[in-house]
């Protein structure tokens, strides 16, 4: 049998890594997947739920054995993988992550090892849900889902080729960008949205008529708040790494709700009404140009 | 064969009016239902596809034939029906409205024919979709949904009781709560999610990465901007009309917003984990309730 790569290992197997490791182990693309993590409980279950293959004990022995390491912890966690990964990886051993943000993985691998080693491949799958955990894991979760690949100029080639074949293995489709444009785009369709979902609960939970605003709250609610139910410290930790694209389009927003309060405040119809059919229409348009490309 | 009511007249039946005359037909719980609005061939197209026993020509005679009326025109153009209603309805005929705003509506039939009068009957379904029009009606549309009446003093306990009776046939369950806190409680659940959702596009369609920005989205950004599909003359009668109760909530909004941003742009890792962790505990709370609820 021929695999892509024979030992993976997966250090911090959620929702994300175990989905990974699921994929890979049913579609049998790899040898075998070990996970790594802090919480041992949840490694056993992933085990039993036949997610990954084994638990790890010893991580430097389990990162030298390893031909592919995959980063799936929280953000800003990641950099504290990295000397040791420097230390005891095997020549050949390529590493990626799958964080939400890439400058600041670039940054902290600079920072705890000098450099962004060739061998590392900056990458974020964009898919999730509001679940998390390994018990979530889930097989078809990248199944025509985007993958983001940022390579440097560093970046070797193989390197970059195994990480999309992985992806493309589990049913991805791979895209390569810029950091820069990579964290701006998120920043946009997914940083801020959970901001704002985060937040808008938050001004619902606090207002004295809170248990009645919940009580007749319907599905356009449940859909637009649904994302605030994911992991507040992943969710910290993104907001934290890619808080200057953040910040930033979060700006552009307040501007444009701005212009939308001054037009209800004053009355101003056509304002109002020019502002609504353009997001109707950007929203109707982009919405099947998304569906085009998932049935494509 | 009894009826709950014989004859009824829906104005302007779209989504909401189209999927109550369904209902009402699919169940048999009324003997006739017919349409008026200004769209000849979409009444004939409720009448094809079975939501309408048929379309109105002469709306004077129409009304005079009624023993229930609903308005399900956007909020702002009920008060145009209002006088022609006052001078051909039946001494009996009931009439109520289907608009997500309570105040102004009451506000409009005064204005129109100088009080609110016993036979009218202010009432919200809460139910719709991002979809809009006659030919999206479903006779499931209001099972297992609120239906917020607010009666005022003044209204029939027999007009009420009919109205309340037409909307639990259909499935629904009905609450009664006053005017004011039917629009702050909406302005907080319906009307601010709808104002954000068309400002967060708007916002991404100004980016000058705007066609990246869309590519690259996934499920959670499909979801939180779903809303945004939705008909615009109907949101902007909306907005207008419930202008007070939703500036109001949006000024929360802003001052939760601008706590987060300054926490952010501090790296103030606490009082972001904060906030996102009780954002997700009302939700994950609130939403274990709803569903509870809809089991029930």
């Amino acid at each position: 049998m021929t695999f892509l790569v024979n030992n993976v290992l997966i250090i911090g197997p959620g929702l994300i890594g175990g989905s990974l490791a699921k994929a890979l182990r049913e579609r049998q693309l790899i040898k075998q997947v070990m996970g790594f993590g802090r919480q041992k409980a949840s490694l056993l279950e992933g085990v039993r739920l036949g997610v990954l293959d084994g638990a790890v004990e010893d991580l430097p022995v389990a990162i030298s054995q390893a031909d592919l390491i995959v980063l799936a912890v929280p953000t800003l966690t990641i950099k504290d993988y990295l000397p040791l990964i420097n230390t005891h990886r095997k020549p050949h051993t390529t590493v990626t992550d799958v964080a939400s943000v890439k400058g600041e993985i670039a940054h902290a691998i600079i920072a705890a090892i000098g450099e962004v080693p060739s061998w590392f491949v900056l990458g974020h799958p964009i898919a999730g849900s509001e679940l998390s955990g390994i018990a979530a894991s889930d097989a078809q979760l990248f199944v025509k889902h985007k993958v983001i690949l940022t390579p440097l100029e560093s970046t070797e080639i193989k390197a970059l080729a195994l990480v999309s074949a992985i992806w493309e293995g589990v049913g991805a489709e791979v895209h390569t960008m810029t950091v820069e444009m990579h964290d701006k785009v998120l920043a946009a369709t997914s940083h801020l949205p959970h901001a704002l979902a985060f937040t808008l609960v938050n001004t619902l939970a606090d207002l004295d008529v809170s248990i009645d605003v919940f009580r007749y709250t319907a599905g356009g609610f449940r859909d637009f708040t649904r994302i605030a139910s994911s992991h507040p410290v992943m969710w910290h930790d993104i907001v934290l790494a890619n808080k200057d694209a953040i910040l930033d389009v979060l700006g552009s927003f307040k501007q444009t709700l701005a212009s939308l309060e001054e037009a209800i405040a004053s009355n101003n119809s056509a304002a109002i009404l020019q502002q609504f059919e353009k997001a109707k229409a950007a929203r109707d348009h982009y919405s099947m140009l998304m569906l085009q490309q998932e049935k494509d």
